[in-house]
């Protein structure tokens, strides 16, 4: 179905806001510049999505490899900026971002000369074993990507391939420490090392790391055993005996059951106290917490400030280390390069992991869990140089665009905008909109509803994403204008007006 | 120290050489052309290695991660072909491949102009979500790349980071494939869906995965369960209770040990039987066996095709699956892309993991394997098309210059050379020289030989691998010709007569 009245209209819009743009401070100019030349003023939609030729390239794609998961297939030459076009020549509003893992959006022209830049193509074809091999600059180019960004007090860095490999070092890493702490400068017996060759104490720990419940880490067996956010993720595999605690679930709206939910922070507290107490008692002591800033798969849950706060008292207390799982929240979306700045937590985290958005995985951690030997956090890879190098670009071009400003510019826009049609959509959208920046979601009614919501904003150019039972997420580019903003709450109305189910 | 006469030398044998292979058949033309033009005619060292450039540069990126893993930095802009060229500007021949992980060594012209290509490109700065949103073409890429250099069987193939993702994901396809035998058609019960999400049963399976003594397969805590290589990789870590059983330990020479290693092979296949009554009958189900064709960080540890043939029986007896983890030995070091091709299977292996010279990680599986769900074999990437791409030409590449034809008459080579150096330097030499095309291995007497032999290499501009605890390993590219053997027995030869430790 095409969309040309209602291209036309934003095609309006834009002249018009382009003209008033020019009266704006210079922060807020990213919100008129052009940060995609060519990208297209809205979508255009021709045929069902999927499409006859995605359909067709899912069965091809059947043949080699279950292809149940398969939304469409992607003409990544033609997509440009916030658009992915598809096979069928659909060009779609993504506000996905490749499950939150592309910055810049499609074909940004930055990221076309780093890699046309001969230099930077002897990195994309001669990938290091980085743990041995390193190329000469390799500090400077991860003080210049991953440091240039760290968190406050990080200035140790590994790089991983992707998020669960981050997820499985660092909770290693803290396993390590905490046997460390044990030991007390005593040093390593020869029972221990022939030991753990055989998976037994002493040299194999009973160690533990507690999660919370919701929580998505990744998909290897170690961050499976700490991933709770739906049974799909774990049904059929093994599971480590670690501890989990409740997530808070607030009432919404927020300011209507501040009492409420100040409750239920102190209910999920005391999970975590009383998780540490069994499990250290019972000799199977709890290295590390692992925990998303939001969870995102288990359906955008968020918890205050004062929540995180106190969790980090709690580990401390209990000498553990906290993991704080930013692949998903990291990377610019939250308006902060990391969710839990805006957490305001009385000291660093211990661990931040991240991946996705960062292009590279690997995880920040204080100098005190530094291994003491070679080979522990290691393996053939260590992540890819051409990441970092892509990476460097990203971080130069949020700056240069002003990039965390306007994911906070049109993160009020869409979340302002989200809010006024649950209001008025009362009997489709729940009053529980919520988000940092543009890292917005919002719950249909139902399961039932959040999947037509979800199939009916595809069919008219959107690709959003759904999580939780009945959570749809946004995660768009950090080129996501207020212009982009207008776009998707226009369709998102229409959609709301069309649900059939009741 | 300049080896200027040495360089010399081969300058004129490389000039015979190419002089008398113009009357060599076709198939072994690989022997005389040149492979990558302009490459180094022999290493070149005007340092001590590492030099100090590197030591300055490893003190540099200690301060942002532990770097007591490295060797040396790397000049990846000059080295080429089978010459690594380090920071100091050593020029080193490269027998270890970045950890047995680059196919084609440094800047090859072919892999060059795969990333000049202005299409690819597009692949290089688009990551996708390769299970929602891949690219159009994608199984055509797929086809001609991994699929068309499958193992004998197999037509089923999924792309993941790294190695070990591709172990843990092969173990879980093998865990729900074990549970569907269970379950005989049986629906999912609410009870397991609710179960598994907190880590307990009937959801969370008791299921186990067999692995060997001196194994390794990769360092998440899933696949690090099944690795028993090493103390330093496991040491501190909680490892699950999964059955492990003997690799044979084989007598050397093999032709005057037949009966010996024969009962080994049998010692070794009753523990299999053993594990597998004692882990079943206390219903911690074996679900599947994972083995490396060779056993390579635990020191290069071969076992005979009868060995595997029987274990193959053992297993599917058991109604469990094979996985053969091929991270190391796949990708045409032996004279075949697959190691187990050498055995002479009775049937497919149900799984045969990949990564390192195949560029992308993932693991071939037998149809029966199949997900009967999306989202399970699963992450936010699986792989990436770029790596794929670049693959698609080293397949090309392999095909058009002869290259595994090359690998066994290199190999042969090396293998010569290296029984030869083991009967005239037996006091450093053990007589266990191992190897399948080049993917060759010998065994110093001592782990302090190893290490000083290892050493010496290096400042003689060889480098090698060490593994095990005495073992060297060579790991060449696959354009590792004759004359660069010769370099390198010549170099070894040199150091064998240098060798001071006891």
């Amino acid at each position: 179905m095409a969309l040309s009245k209602f291209n036309l209209f934003h095609y309006q819009l834009n002249a018009v806001s382009c003209f008033l743009n020019r009266q704006l401070p210079k922060s807020a100019r990213c919100l008129s510049t052009v940060l995609v030349p060519g990208e297209a003023s809205g979508p255009s939609v021709k045929t069902t999505v999927p499409g006859p030729k995605s359909r067709q390239m899912i069965a091809d794609l059947d043949k080699i490899q279950f292809a149940g998961s398969v939304f469409y297939f992607t003409d990544y030459k033609n997509s440009l900026g916030n658009y992915v076009v598809d096979a069928d020549g659909n060009s779609i509003l993504d506000v996905f971002s490749q499950i939150s893992s592309l910055p810049l959006g499609y074909n940004h022209p930055d990221m076309h000369k780093v890699v046309q830049d001969p230099d930077n193509q002897i990195a994309f074809i001669n990938r290091p074993a980085l743990g041995i091999f390193p190329a000469q600059g390799w500090p400077e180019k991860l003080t210049n990507s991953l440091l240039s960004v760290a968190p406050k007090g990080h200035t140790q860095v590994n790089t991983m391939a992707c998020g669960s490999c981050s997820n499985e070092n660092a909770f290693k890493a803290a396993f390590m420490w905490y046997r460390n702490k044990q030991r007390g400068g005593a040093s390593i017996s020869d029972e221990e090392n022939s030991s753990c060759l055989v998976n037994r104490a002493p040299g194999s720990t009973p160690f533990t790391i507690m999660s919370f419940k919701g929580s998505f880490h990744g998909q290897t067996l170690g961050c499976l055993t700490t991933t709770h956010s739906r049974s799909i993720f774990k049904l059929d595999f093994p599971a480590l005996d670690w501890p989990i605690a409740s997530f808070p679930r607030y009432k919404y709206p927020l300011e209507d059951h501040v009492k409420e939910n100040e409750a239920e922070d102190r209910r999920c507290l005391a999970e975590v106290e009383e998780q540490f107490e069994i499990y250290n008692k019972a000799g199977k002591f709890v290295a590390g917490v692992v925990v998303e800033p939001i969870q995102a798969e288990g359906g955008d849950v968020h918890a205050s400030p004062e929540f995180f706060q106190q969790l980090q008292r709690i580990i401390k207390k209990n000498g553990a280390a906290l993991i704080l799982d930013e692949v998903q929240t990291g990377g610019g979306a939250t308006g902060k390069y990391w969710c839990h700045e805006h957490f305001n937590l009385p000291d660093p985290a211990d661990f931040v992991t991240f991946s996705k958005k960062m292009l590279t995985g690997g995880f920040y951690s204080l100098p005190e869990f530094r291994p003491q030997q070679g080979l522990k956090i290691f393996n053939t890879w260590m992540g890819d140089p051409s990441k970092v190098l892509l990476l460097e670009k990203v971080v130069q071009v949020v700056k240069r665009d002003n990039l965390l400003k306007l994911v906070e510019l049109s993160g009020k826009k869409l979340m302002d905008g989200l809010k006024d049609l649950s209001n008025r959509f009362p009997q489709h959208m729940k009053n529980n909109v919520r988000g940092i920046g543009t890292f917005c979601a919002f719950d249909l009614t139902s399961p039932q509803k959040r999947d037509e919501a979800f199939f009916r904003l595809q069919q008219h150019g959107v690709q959003s994403g759904p999580c939780g039972e009945q959570t749809i997420r946004l995660r768009p580019f950090l080129v996501f204008q207020p212009k982009h903003a207008d776009i998707f709450l226009d369709v998102l109305e229409k959609v709301l007006k069309e649900i059939q189910t009741p």
